[in-house]
């Protein structure tokens, strides 16, 4: 069953965890997890230094630089099939070099200096699907 | 921290759910959910007629036709960020015109003309990473 623009926000909630894919040069795409949040129709994904990694300098922002194009997919999975259902949307991306209070709603991105800059997707079409 | 090879197939297992991402040839990018089992070195990933949809020609198969360059990106959420992981394959597909007998280990594919073909990732490169 295809979901109408409605529908699927309404699924994004207030944010939630879903999967970043972004154009990269060499390798044609890329894909990375990720937490968001919801500010009006803007979809705010965090840079931060809570989950351990290498680098702040993350591929997808490097990826995002060179074309802006991504898609968020949120979609929750279970082992009966009738439950199914997902979301897309399609955005560009900028990215400012701060934080965001949306995000506070993960209680780890309370702390000073948890997050130090934001990926704000502009959704250019939200699609999803539910099988029943 | 960043996982070596064996531990990526490792949480890979014999196969599961997770983001197929590909390259849209005018959007960038395009990401779906899929499900997936594992034989030998491959990752199978099923061209189904369980999952309601509008028709088996999915925009999945027109991207790799047009760029075979593929992600699957696995990953477990938890509200407890101590115990997330993901594994992400880069792949290149191939589309064979018929079922798999590893998809049986979804039951509804035991089905007779539940996959109609399967789309192959020789895979690329295998990493991950897990929080602790």
């Amino acid at each position: 069953v295809r979901l109408g623009r409605d529908e699927s926000w309404a699924l994004l909630g207030g944010g939630g965890h879903g999967v970043l894919a972004t154009v990269h040069a060499e390798r044609g795409v890329d894909a990375v997890p990720v937490v968001f949040a919801v500010d009006g129709g803007r979809i705010l994904l965090p840079v931060d230094t809570v989950k351990a990694k290498a680098t702040t300098r993350l591929q997808r922002l490097v990826n995002l630089e060179h074309d802006p194009r991504c898609v968020l997919l949120v979609d929750r999975y279970d082992d009966d099939w009738s439950r199914l259902w997902w979301v897309r949307v399609h955005a560009t991306a900028t990215v400012v070099e701060a934080g965001h209070p949306a995000l506070t709603r993960f209680p780890r991105y309370r702390e000073e200096g948890a997050v130090v800059a934001t990926i704000v997707l502009d959704p250019a079409a939200v699609t999803g699907w539910r099988a029943s």
